[in-house]
This record gives C-alpha cells, sequence and structure tokens, in this order.
C-alpha cells in the first residue's frame, strides 16, 4: 500500500493536521465564565503561586507532555527541520493519547544550536508534566538530554535512545532465557552507533552483559582502541581489539543488534555466527536482514525487527506511552534507570503471559502469540502492557525516591485500568448516547450484548461487570457460554445475566410486543414468535419495553471482516463506530 | 457568588485543569498507524520540506495559536510567575476554543529576560500559526512584541495591549457619533499608563484624536514635558502643558479612559467634565467610578465598564477570537493596523444593527440591547461578532498585502458561517446522536422541534433551514408562527414545515399509534386522543413511526429558567445537555 500518498489525503483532510484541543469544563453560562476565567481563575493562580507543586492540581499540566524536536535527524528522512518535523511529531501525539491517555502539545523549535535548544526547552518547565524528545540527531541529542535532565524536575526522555532501547532490551533478555545462555558470557555485536544503538549497548551493560563482549561498530567498522576519531559517546564502547570489520567482528558472536541500514548484515555473515543466533535487524523500513533471508540462511536465528509484518517487531509503543503515564501518576521528577529497567522486565514478564483472545484477534498467526522465538516480546495492541508497565515504573519511582506522590501500587492498577480501560469508555459512551435517562434516575444503566457465545464477549462483558457500573445481559445459550468461560479460565459469571433468546420464558411476552409494534408492517404472530428467538431482535425489543438502557449488536458480523478486538469496539468513541456495529437504544428500524 | 472558591472545585476536578488533545482522525487499525505515523508520514513531512508553507496543509498549524506568557502581570495579580499564570492561559485557550474553534497550546515560559523570552517565542514559530502574547508586564511587552513582529512571519498580538484598545476603540467611535462630536476636537484623559493604556491611546490618535487634545496620566500626574522620567513608550504621549493632576487635566474634558485603578476617578472630577462625558472605566474588578455612583453625580454621563454587570462591557472576546480567526483564514504574516482598524468598525458598526433575539434573552433588559447610552458595543454573546468581525480582517489582511492567501470574502462569509455555526454543530449532534440512519440512506435527517410558536425557535429554524441540510418541522399554530415571524422581519418561512398537533388531519393516525403502543400502560383511546395534542407527544410519536429523525423539545420550559438562546441549546455538545432540554430519537419515556 502506498501509504505516503495516503497519508498526504489524511493529513489534508478538515480539520487539517491530526489533533485539536478540547475544552473539558462547561464554558456556556455567565458563572462558567467567571469560574473558568476571570474573576474566579484567581484562586487557582494564588494557591499556585503559594505551592507550585499545586499546578498538578490545577492545571492540565499532570497529564501533558511536551514532544519536542528540532527536526535534526526525523525518521529515515534526516535533518528536515522543525517544520517538516510537525507531521511526526504530531502524531507521536496521537500514539500518546491512543494508547495512554496523555495529552501531547508537540512543539517543533527553530533551533539547532544544542545550548539554546536546551536553554528553550527548560524554559517550558512551567508548562509541562513532562518532555519527550524526539528525532534530534546525535550526538547532540545525548548532551541535550543529559543537561535537561540535570536542570529539570520533571521527567525528560529522548524516546529515539531508550525507547527502542528499552523494547530491544525486554526481547534480549527473553531470547536469552529461551536459547537458555548467561549474559554474562553473551558476545554481543552492535552495528550502528547512533542514538539508539549508544542507548541499547548501555542498557544491555547494565543488565549484566560483559563490556569486553560488547563491540560495536560504525560507518567505519570497529570501534576499537586505535581510532582518534571517536567522540566520547563512542568512546565508551571502544575496545582492545584486533578486529576490524563487522564481519570478523560477527564470527562466533551470540547476538547482532543493527540500528543502521537495510542489508547490513549478509547471509555469510549470519552464517559465522554462533549457534542459535539472536538478530535485532531495527532498520526501518528495510532491516539489515530480511527474515525470510535470515532463515533461509540458517533455521535457527531469532530474528526481531522494527515491522510489523514480521515476528517480534520491536517497537517503541510498548514504551513510551506507559512509562510516562506511570512517571506522570507518581509526578516524578525524572525518569531513571530503575524506572527504565522497570519497564524492561514488565515487558519481558508479559510476554511469558498467555495471550487474550483480543490480541489474539488481531493476528493471523496465532503460534506467533505463544512465548517463543516467534514472540519475544507482547504485541503493540496489548492491553495489558499499560496495566503492567506503568504500575511497574511508577513503583520504582517511588523506591528510588523521585516521585512526588506516594501510591498504594495495587490501587493504582485498579484506578488505570479503570481510569483507561474499556469501561470507563464504554459508561461514557453510553451516557452520551442512551444512557443518559437511567443514570439520572440513579439507577444503574443496563446493557443487553448479542453474540454471547462469542469469547470475545464474554471476556468483555467479565471486564465491564467487575468495574460495578453496568447491569450486563448477554444473550446466548447458557451452557455454551459457561463452557467457554471456564475454558478461558474466567472463573465465574456472577453479576452477568444471560438470557437464550430461543428457549426463555420472556419470548412469548416479547413476541407479543414485537407483534403489536410491528403487525402493521406485515409481521404476523407466526413470524413475531420466529423473529424474537433472533439475539437482535429480542434485544431490540427489551430496549423498546424500556426493559435495558442499551444494546451492543453486530459485534459477532464485524468480527468476520475485521482485526478489532471486542474491546476496541467498545471504546470506539461515539460516531465513529465502525460499520455493522453499533450501541444504541431504540433507533434500530426492525 | 464566591467564584474564586467554585474556581478551585472547577480546576481539579477529573480531568484536572480545563484543555485536554482529541486526535482528530482515526488511529484504529495497522493501516491508520502507518498513515498516522511511520512510515506513511514521510509523505507530508517531504511536502513540507519542499515547501515550508505546505505545513499549513499537512498539520494543524493553521488552526493553532500559542498563548504564551510568562507571567510577570497576571490579571490584578501581578508577578506571580509562569507555573501560576497556567490556569489564565488554558482559561484564555477555552475562549478562543469556544468563540472561534482555534486550538491553542498555552505556553508558560520561565523567562523574565525580554531578550530570552524573544529567543524563545521566535524559535516557537514552526509550532503554530499565531502567537496570542499575554500577561507581560509593562514596558518590557511593548520591546517584546515589536521584536517579535519584526522577526516572525505569522501574526503576533498582545492581547493585554490591543484587545482592550480594539474593543474601547469601538465604543469611543460610537459614542462620538451618539453625542454628534468631531473625533478632531474631542477632549480626552487617559489615566494609567500600561499597556493596554498606552496601546488604546496609540489608537485613538489613528483613528483621529489630535495629539493635544490627549492627555495622559500614570501614577505621579500628567505626562509632561517637564518630565525627566518617562521610557520612550510614555514619552510619546507627553505634552506641554501646565495640568498636572487628573482632577485638573479632566476639567473641560470630553472623555475619561481608565485602565488604572477602582475609585481613581471622583464625582467631582466627573462634574467638572463637559457635557455628555464618556467614561470608560475599565479597571477591573473595581471600575475607577461606580457607574452607579456617575450617574448619581450627572445623568448626562455614558459609562462603560469591563464588568458584565453593568452596560457597555469592553470585553477583550469581542476581539481576539476573531480577529485571529479572519488572521489564521487568510494565513496572514502579521496583524497589522488596517486589521485592527477593520476590527474597529466592523464592531463599531454591528451595534448599530438590530440585535437578535437569541442574544436579547440573555440579558434581563432589553432596553441595553439598541444601539444608544447602554449599548455602545454588541454582547460578547452575540455569535454575529464572529461572522463580522472575522471577514472584515481577512479582507483588511488581504487589501494590505499580508495575507499568504487570497479568499473571496463573501464565500468565505458562508464558510465560516457553516464552519462555526449552529447547524454544523446541530448536524454533527444528530449524527451522532440519532441520525445516523438517516444520514447513511443519504437522505436529510429529519427534525421535529416543538415549541414552533417561540420566537427564537422560528429564527433558529430559518437559520438551520438555510444551510439546506436538514428537513426541519416545527409544531405549533401555522398563523401564530407566520404572523410572529413577518413581524420579526423573516421574509419567508419556505422549507420549514409547520405543523399544528392540535389540527392537523395526523393526529388521528398518530392518537391510533400512541394508543397501540401505551395500551398496556393504561392509555385508553380517548386519553390517546388528548394526548397526541401535545406537542411533546405528536414530535415523539413522529420518531416512534420513523416520520423524523430526531426531536428536538423542552426548549420552552428550558427557557423560563436560564439565559442561554436556543443556538446555545442547539450547538451544546452531547452528553452536556442542558438539564430539560433533549434532542433525541425514540429514548424518550412516554
Amino acid at each position: 500500500m502506498d501509504y505516503e500518498k495516503l497519508a498526504l489525503e489524511y493529513h489534508k483532510r478538515s480539520p487539517k493536521g491530526k489533533i485539536e484541543i478540547q475544552n473539558t469544563k462547561p464554558l456556556d453560562t455567565q458563572d462558567d465564565l467567571a469560574t473558568a476565567y476571570s474573576p474566579g481563575v484567581a484562586g487557582p493562580c494564588r494557591k499556585i503561586h503559594e505551592n507550585q507543586d499545586d499546578s498538578f492540581q490545577y492545571t492540565s499540566r499532570g497529564n501533558l507532555v511536551g514532544v519536542i524536536s528540532n527536526g535534526t535527524a526525523v525518521l529515515g528522512l534526516g535533518n528536515i527541520g522543525p517544520w517538516a518535523a510537525k507531521p511526526v511529531m504530531e502524531g507521536k501525539g496521537m500514539l500518546f493519547k491512543k494508547f495512554a491517555n496523555i495529552d501531547v502539545f508537540d512543539i517543533e523549535l527553530a533551533l539547532e544550536d544544542p545550548d539554546e535548544f536546551i536553554k528553550a526547552v527548560k524554559a517550558l518547565e512551567p508548562t509541562f508534566g513532562g518532555i519527550n524528545l524526539e528525532d534530534i540527531k546525535a550526538p547532540q541529542c545525548f548532551y541535550i538530554e543529559e543537561e535537561l535532565k540535570k536542570s529539570m524536575s520533571i521527567p525528560v526522555f529522548h524516546d529515539d535512545q531508550h525507547g527502542t532501547a528499552i523494547i530491544a532490551a525486554a526481547a534480549f533478555l527473553n531470547a536469552l532465557e529461551l536459547t537458555g545462555r548467561d549474559i554474562k558470557t553473551v558476545k554481543v555485536v552492535f552495528n550502528g552507533a547512533g542514538a539508539a544503538a549508544i542507548s541499547c549497548a548501555s542498557l544491555f551493560l547494565t543488565l549484566g552483559v560483559t563490556p569486553e563482549n560488547l563491540l560495536m561498530c560504525d560507518s567505519k567498522g570497529v570501534i576499537h582502541s586505535g581510532r582518534d576519531d571517536l567522540n566520547k559517546y563512542k568512546e565508551k564502547f571502544s575496545r582492545e581489539t584486533s578486529l576490524r570489520t563487522l564481519s570478523e567482528a560477527l564470527e562466533g558472536a551470540d547476538a547482532f543488534v543493527g540500528v543502521s541500514v537495510g542489508g547490513a548484515l549478509t547471509p555469510e555473515m549470519l552464517k559465522a555466527m554462533a549457534k542459535d543466533p539472536l538478530v535485532f535487524a531495527l532498520a526501518n523500513p528495510d532491516p539489515e536482514i530480511d527474515p525470510r533471508e535470515a532463515l533461509a540462511a540458517r533455521q535457527d536465528v531469532i530474528i526481531a525487527t522494527g515491522r510489523s509484518d514480521f515476528p517480534n517487531q520491536v517497537n517503541n509503543v510498548l514504551g513510551f506511552p506507559y512509562i510516562f503515564r506511570g512517571a506522570l501518576d507518581v509526578r516524578a521528577i525524572t525518569i531513571n534507570e530503575e524506572m527504565k529497567l522497570a519497564a524492561v522486565k514488565a515487558i519481558a514478564s508479559l510476554a511469558k503471559e498467555e495471550v487474550p483472545e483480543e490480541v489474539l484477534a488481531v493476528y493471523k498467526s496465532p503460534k506467533t502469540c505463544t512465548f517463543g522465538r516467534d514472540y519475544l516480546i507482547p504485541k503493540p495492541v496489548d492491553q495489558r502492557v499499560l496495566l503492567r508497565v506503568a504500575p511497574a515504573v511508577a513503583e520504582a519511582a517511588m523506591q528510588s525516591g523521585v516521585a512526588r506522590l506516594n501510591l498504594d501500587i495495587e490501587q493504582y492498577k485498579v484506578d488505570i485500568e479503570r481510569l483507561l480501560g474499556p469501561t470507563r469508555r464504554f459508561i461514557r459512551r453510553l451516557r452520551t448516547r442512551s444512557g443518559e435517562m437511567a443514570l439520572k434516575a440513579g439507577k444503574k444503566p443496563k446493557v443487553v450484548i448479542t453474540a454471547g457465545c462469542d469469547l470475545r464477549v464474554i471476556k468483555a462483558a467479565r471486564q465491564v461487570a467487575d468495574s460495578d457500573e453496568l447491569q450486563l445481559c448477554i444473550l446466548g445459550n447458557p451452557t455454551e457460554i459457561e463452557s467457554k468461560a471456564e475454558a478461558a479460565g474466567i472463573p465465574s459469571l456472577d453479576g452477568i445475566e444471560i438470557i437464550d433468546p430461543e428457549t426463555s420464558d420472556l419470548r412469548h411476552e416479547y413476541a407479543n410486543t414485537l407483534y403489536e409494534l410491528r403487525n402493521r408492517k406485515g409481521v404476523s404472530r407466526t413470524i413475531a414468535n420466529h423473529m424474537i428467538t433472533d439475539e437482535n431482535y429480542f434485544a431490540t425489543i427489551m430496549l423498546e419495553r424500556g426493559e435495558a438502557d442499551a444494546m451492543l449488536g453486530g459485534i459477532k458480523n464485524y468480527y468476520r471482516n475485521s482485526v478489532l478486538p471486542v474491546l476496541e469496539v467498545i471504546k470506539t468513541v461515539p460516531g465513529k463506530c465502525p460499520a455493522g456495529v453499533y450501541i444504541m437504544s431504540k433507533d434500530q428500524q426492525l
């Protein structure tokens, strides 16, 4: 698919670009105005003036990250400048919002000089709760991040360095475990000496790789002690060695980590590596070696890339949204090594857990979702990453003394699930579309869901019902539903009403209602008796009779043609419901 | 009301602060991700790299204003710093969004030094389509704005200077006209020599006030040629005069403009002024003289303040949202004097037009809405301000050669009405809540509105029907509706269906439907025949029968207890419908 062409149309259509601001509080009356703005706003201003940290209480700052770039090293495009970098930064903001509900102002600064850039970013501290540096060229990016971390009291994180490093490190740990290797003796060769490579190599050392066992190559070959062309960041990886080329370095090596250019790793080099070689071919869009070519060269290779169309995608989105979520939620003053390591371990550990249906649904081949050579790290769509990484990072921040808040971490796990999870969005959607009256009357809205025998529906129902904010009714054969739930390890269906339209006693009365409503349209009693056994008609009549406040239908059908899981459907925002799926009250035409 | 206390609660409740980001494009599938972000995003990046102005095409920049402050002169609070200024800046952003659909990143910079501040703001040019400077202390603010205007190719506007000046100037022109004065001979005394006063005085000179006739006082009295304590901005207003005090200066003066402190103007000073004195007592929250006190001193005074609870409120919100709207829409490289003057004239001219019902509805006393001593400028809630000021500013930008785009100004007026007006929001709301099926089927959604005899409903219906995107039906007595429309100068009701539930032939069939649906609940045929003559039941049955896609009801009732006009109701966002008003499909409980 020609994504660049699609992207031109996507970015250009109104409203141009990809983000907008939304007011989160009412501004409809004179009183609202006097509260949101002059004179009432003086109240929050005074509080913050007394105590600077109160800005987290009275402004959006605590959930606001600046994605900041000068456009000197954008994707594969190089130094295209801050104007041209803006689409990438807006996109990064979208990912923060989508995956962790973090608000982002994307800031493009026309400042190439590192010291000027540092001054400008530092001055932005009152605006933001955190800073995500992006697409700044090496080696300036190291200096910029170091200086800002030193002088700012909010998290500063250069995702190009640490994002890739954290995800790659998680995959690396799991690959070592799979192949029974000891991290102390494993031999690793890096190709590329840019921001990501240097950060990743540093992280590998922190994790336990022996420095002498880690060689790094740049465009001139192995970085060795005889070279005098090294900046201080590369210097750290200079080794006493007689090896001079990537090819020489890889002989007998256990792992290759490429953050360089497509094709840099040849089949011949790969063949010279140790048994069960680990290959991280992270160049984008063309990896250092095509995974098919690698497997053709030797079957024992374990390969990870940056691409979504091969197993083991090392995708930053597994990291930065959740690392910032955890850091913001404890109002951390920095993102330190402990927090990064906590993220690595949480990601690595999650890969060993069973993968839920809603994630499997996205991928054609389920075998790539069981811990093993083809599944070293979780998939980017896996919602559990948020629920594991954010609390792990928050906990590490508290334990290492960089958190302004101390949270009860177990409660935080519950909160984050409720805040960001499907239940919350489902509720919000319900409120908007149909449940308003039920909510006003103080009763829990009742939602009826068709396709109750679909395991994805059962799991979603369990999750929603646990929140205790809705009454749930799923339609389908109870025996089938219960056995599927049991097989999936769902301990109980308590709190979920199950009705089988084919056998329920209600069906007679409902058929009668259906007949009364539609007999003018030619629905006879016999036809009504037949129709009512259909889940969709049954649910609709529940609505018509006021016995449910909303129905969720069409999911089964939707599933046949698409890759999105039930939870994605449930959390779809109003007005953007994908075709074939509906959450509704009484507006269905029978 | 204790607005400061209310504001603490308002700002603190979740989500904290007042704004959030919303993604405007889908990000649900792998394809979406590849289009919004890597690799597709490279397409827009390349385009902008080739032509910087393409950033207006492919990013949110063209609708994005930076509200930037260093917190050195916040409201009446003084130099409270950038952290404490954030609630005000977020509030300003809300106003931009609410009144002109402009997105705002509020940027608080920890930079007091003017040159450092200038450098940082200048570097933000790739991020924004315009810069609104805010709450920066004088005289630094003058230098900062001047320098930024010189070096940036996007509009830079210090609202504290020009916002108040533009609105006050409009009121001033109209007051001169009302009292039959010639601007060349009018004598004006300013009290206060801060940002707003100096900008306002400059604008008065541009409009034609004779320099010798304009005196300015600061805290030390009249600014005269004998003083050696003046900065270069005050120097411009230094005059050869023997007058030394405000009191002396005001003797026989025609106009007083106070941007100083409460109580600065005494009744005695006022009494010494010329006949029909113009008093602009703009200090907030306490004006230089209380309007009641002024009128007690002399009945011929014409007084304007910054407050909403007196006539002639000089409120910046009449200016900045629309000035930026016009400037952004032609991609102006600056906001120049021509554009400011165009805004002044558009605002002044609008005050002489008849005021629509929906504005009158907000104010208790209609006499303060007819051009005259108590109505020199439009009300802040008047939607027509957008429709007049934005095109006037856009046109002035084009004519003075600072627009990147040349728009057909007549088409722009139509576009802006559609883009921002009630119809668009009504449609959006309909799509979301009930009209989806009608819209999908390609037919115009039909909306039935109760309380058709309310003139506000009639006017709203006319406006909505003119957009040709909806079929409209209003319920009520046709004779009454037509005579009200005629009296209000609405030329025709073409395109609006009018049905009288009390006499329409449809009522028999509808009563029958009502009976069929509700007889189990005890509704007899006789009761149904009676009920159906009620507009609300009639509209509901239209929905039940699928003869309307949505109904808008409850407005009449709402009006009794509130100040919001029909158009406000119609554009209310889903989920925030005020109590008593509903837009709905079939979810009403009979």
